[in-house]
């Protein structure tokens, strides 16, 4: 592999996939991992490595499905059999149910792990102000005790910086500067389903849409009730 | 599975398996996992089941694999072809190869998150005093910074506490505690190399031995050079 300035967590959504785009065109060479935890479907990964491959970063798969069993039933994970998705919107108490346990500080640490290995100048997520209601490891104290851990755990060692540029932002802001960084929005995935549509309901469907509109950017994404 | 008390991270080497002894006869039902980056040899894992097996403990592998590829060459991998094992005391400078990014960071994150999901009380893990020259991830204000992370990470989530009762001991006391405790020493593993027999010269070998005797309890551990 080439020398990567950063290691970026992607998930395949609007968010990380934006984050990418801007870290390899305006900072170089990306690497960005993906996380399976067993999740419901794979639609999300295989769209962060399609947009990886658009852009020309460097992706990489990383197995977390030991992990994601031992996490336990959630709507998140395809182990939750009969747990519905939640529909509505992502502020309710009914999106309580997909919280995985940790996942952030999880895949931080795997991420920050590679990135000093690599001797990578920054770790970068796509967390954002819209999370920080029901997430609280989206938060800016979560932040603040993340690069403070990795301070103390990597003496001695090469120690990147941790880049977190929209966690001030809105999802409406994100999708302005991916509309400006020419994001291929098509190929990022929001839906809790895995249909061949996003469906368009489910709480990231609905802020997925609110986003579009508030930006003023032509939402080119096919939803499944039709109301593109 | 039946409910946990705590969630202790095993590697199968003489502290961790000692730790476990302890949190199971003392606290109750407790889950072991051990991680696996691809190690040099799954002896370690394997003497981690044993263990638990003896004591009545639950255990799971942790499959990081794909994690262990991306932390690059490194003595304690698999994947350091032509990387000979250091041999020496664990102090020296050459030691410093055996030194995986942020692990127990990686690991600990992913203990909280089972233990969270699964209501546990506890996560244990047996980093002791003898770790800190080397390994920043073993030293007290690292798991200081780590215990602030969770309190962060886990708002509104079930939020268990960190054991590290070794903190402050010796390898000679938890050796004397193991022995307290009736832990079968024979079936854990401290070597390096994944023979048949502990090495006796490599940095974890050296440092067993010494335990033992200052310890002043009898090693049974046959060593590959017969100064058993």
């Amino acid at each position: 592999m080439k020398a990567h300035r950063s290691v970026v967590v992607v998930s395949g959504g609007l968010d990380s996939v934006t984050l990418g785009y801007s870290m390899q065109r305006e900072y170089g060479p990306s690497l960005w991992l993906s996380f399976d935890y067993g999740q419901r479907h794979r639609k999300e990964l295989d769209h962060a490595e399609f947009a990886a491959h658009e852009v020309g970063a460097d992706w990489r798969l990383v197995d977390l499905t030991t992990v994601g069993a031992l996490l336990g039933a959630d709507a998140l994970t395809g182990h939750a059999n009969g747990v519905a998705v939640p529909y509505g919107h992502y502020a309710h108490e009914s999106m309580r149910i997909t919280v995985v346990p940790n996942r952030n500080a999880i895949m931080l640490t795997v991420a920050y792990g590679v990135a000093s290995a690599a001797g990578a100048e920054v770790v970068a997520i796509g967390i954002h102000g819209g999370d920080h209601y029901v997430y609280p490891d989206c938060r800016p104290a979560f932040v603040d005790a993340l690069v403070a851990l990795e301070a103390q755990s990597l003496i001695g060692l090469h120690t990147p910086r941790l880049h977190t540029p929209f966690l001030h932002l809105t999802k409406a802001d994100i999708v302005a500067l991916g509309d400006h960084l020419g994001v291929p929005f098509a190929h990022t995935w929001s839906c809790y389903e895995g249909e061949q549509l996003h469906c368009g309901k489910c709480g990231t469907c609905v802020e997925r849409r609110e986003a579009f509109m508030l930006a003023g950017v032509v939402d080119r994404t096919l939803y499944r009730d039709g109301e593109d």
